[in-house]
């Protein structure tokens, strides 16, 4: 079906082959929930064995769904996924109790896997009750149709007002045995930490206990999920997860029990990469981005300091209404670190665009090219670099501009 | 001059006739810093003897007048201000220090005043030098003309993106005589608490020791002028000050030592009154505003943690470009509740658009009206009201919606 709105002029401009993850399979159908004509539900099955790890939203009303994948996540053992878009379930009181309830026994009964090793999650407008049973017709169907290939396809039966799937693939050594990491996500509003995403899965064969898998994953969410901010509105549903179903072990793979084991360097990176990847695909598909800004504050008290303004500055309105007009405005990035309520001296102050030192010490630069930094404004990937003399900190995020297309949407969007 | 953009919808259909206030004078003229063929200069005499107070942005990164006017409040004596709009001073660096000097030497020389009793204020684009040697070809003429009729006047000249002049009145018992407070205020953008506008300045006949005004000024600018949000963006420059002249006590007026007076009490009421208006004004000549929102927050821990909330309301994009949409959309209010990092528990929330209840008991409303609360969001002024059902903090803020036109605005503000 046509996208609504046009595809991001930020995606990507092809998308990988995503292999096949030895002990997933994947299915998508349309349940009806909300949108016609596309899908809207996913079923991911995994091989008996399977470890998961998760990070959630920071927020104080998180849904139904959230509250279920918390409570299951303990024994962290899963044999299913099953994710819809459209609805969120947020917000709807005891009813999102039992919708959640009717999910999961629905989804065991298609399956024969214990409830508790099933998570949930949704996606979508809050506040309206969510028509589970719906999934009833579905679910037998997506269990005889789940095939490893269908990873892309999930991707985006995902989507709510995203404009393209995201996906991100990696191979890798472990122990001498290659292993595979894929990954899907969605935005594409309500983004920013903690969570960022609304809802990003990550799947590997390499054999990671759970309690690894959880220190791997919420060290790499720091530097990417959580750096990254569209509108810095924080979503009720975000959720990363991450599943290992152990299969590469038959391949030689050593068992991993303990994040700090040394054989696991070379799959901490390639997660955090693939997590960055997925992040910077979800600021790209930001509601009405037609810039990526990349925003790094260095020589702050310390890492924590210089995050917080570079947060500032990246939520900044006028800093994202300036990079929409393509107008170097640096003077709104002061206005920014100086709002952080961080310390910062107005004289130490450096800017930089680009490679182009637009302010030193405290004012203007003595070089200040108007016309060199307004064609730089014109890229479309702008990076805003601020260098406070204070310190070591330092932090980057990534954002994107504040257009009109950003209004336009998120001002109609529930009809 | 015909303004640039249409007069904000939001504006008061009348503008009070402003009395003159003893013992101050006012002239404004064309300094030519930015603007062509407008006023853009003030400045205020004010006779011997005059209290002043101040509260100032909370920005790390204060304009030059904020440091200056910070360093001469101590003495509590005015007799001078001077305020220029299209240039804000700010991040200037070593030339930011010396325009600030030569405004007040300038001035001094120009009316035999002492340079700290003098008081400097600044508004408009950030980093660009202030060329304050062209002050001294007005100031001369400026002093000759001031007259106690030109406050209306002096409320257009310190306008930058402000769609219309910003004043209020109040005329109030002070033991027995009647004292007149006036002020006058300009918005438009980087609107947020601390401070929320970018420059206000009252004025008062009514004899009030400097203390005693620094109290009752703190005091009140909390549920006015850091109760409003356009943007979440913090100004370099917010200045509000006020000042005292006393004549009034030639005509019987008490003179006012302490903030605790019991004769002071309908002083103090009428003047959180007017900074409550002035603030209003502000947040309805927001940019590109076309909704004028209340947001209110009951039930919270304490005051403290229901203003947060209100305040996450207030700034959420989300929630702002529901209301430019027209749209009732609780679902994101819910979101803002649960970011904003204070207590709240889902399950006994309740929201309120106008006196509809659209939400309660953590679900949308039995008997919730699309219809009623559609036709509702077609007013000017919105009301939000949260219930948390936790404690009895309250809050009230004030903001607008966030529309395409604030995105244009500020989009090619310095072009």
């Amino acid at each position: 079906m046509a996208p609504a709105v046009p595809v991001s002029p930020l995606a990507p401009k092809s998308m990988p082959d995503m292999p096949a993850i030895d002990g997933v399979r994947f299915a998508s159908g349309a349940a009806g929930i909300k949108y016609k004509g596309r899908t809207d539900v996913t079923l991911v099955l995994f091989d008996e064995g399977t470890t998961v790890a998760g990070v959630f939203t920071t927020s104080k009303c998180p849904s139904a769904p959230v509250d279920w994948c918390r409570a299951n996540l303990g024994a962290g053992r899963a044999r299913a996924l099953v994710v819809n878009s459209g609805n969120a379930n947020a917000f709807t009181g005891r009813k999102g109790v039992t919708a959640v309830e009717l999910t999961a026994k629905l989804t065991s009964e298609a399956t024969s896997v214990p409830a508790s090793e099933i998570f949930l999650a949704s996606t979508g407008v809050i506040g309206e009750p969510l028509p589970a049973e719906r999934f009833g017709s579905v679910l037998g169907d997506l269990v005889r149709a789940a095939d490893p290939d269908g990873i892309t396809e999930a991707a985006r039966a995902i989507m709510t007002t995203d404009t393209y799937p995201k996906v991100a693939t990696a191979t890798v050594d472990l122990g001498g045995v290659p292993v595979t990491i894929s990954g899907i996500a969605k935005g594409a509003g309500m983004i920013a930490p903690d969570m960022a995403t609304m809802l990003s899965f990550v799947f590997t064969d390499a054999p990671v206990e759970a309690s690894a898998l959880q220190t791997l994953l919420s060290r790499g969410v720091k530097g990417s999920f959580n750096a990254i901010t569209v509108d810095s509105d924080t979503s009720t549903s975000d959720t990363l997860m991450i599943f290992a179903t152990g299969a590469a072990a038959r391949r030689g793979a050593p068992a991993i029990t303990n994040a700090q084991d040394p054989r696991l360097a070379g799959f901490a990176q390639a997660l955090d990469r693939l997590l960055l990847d997925l992040a910077h695909q979800v600021v790209k598909d930001g509601e009405g981005a037609r810039k990526f800004v990349a925003v790094t504050v260095e020589g702050a008290e310390d890492d924590v300091a210089a995050k917080r303004i570079a947060l500032s500055i990246a939520n900044s309105p006028l800093v994202k209404t300036a990079v929409a007009g393509e107008d170097a405005n640096w003077g709104r990035v002061v206005m920014a670190v100086g709002k952080a309520g961080e310390r910062a001296e107005r004289d130490r102050l450096a800017i930089h665009f680009g490679d182009t030192r637009v302010a030193v010490n405290g004012e203007r630069d003595p070089d200040y090219s108007e016309a060199a930094t307004s064609a730089y404004m014109k890229n479309e990937a702008i990076t805003i670099r601020t260098e406070l003399g204070l310190g070591h900190g330092r932090a980057t995020v990534w954002t994107c501009d504040l257009t009109k297309a950003y209004v336009e949407i998120n001002g109609d969007y529930r009809s």
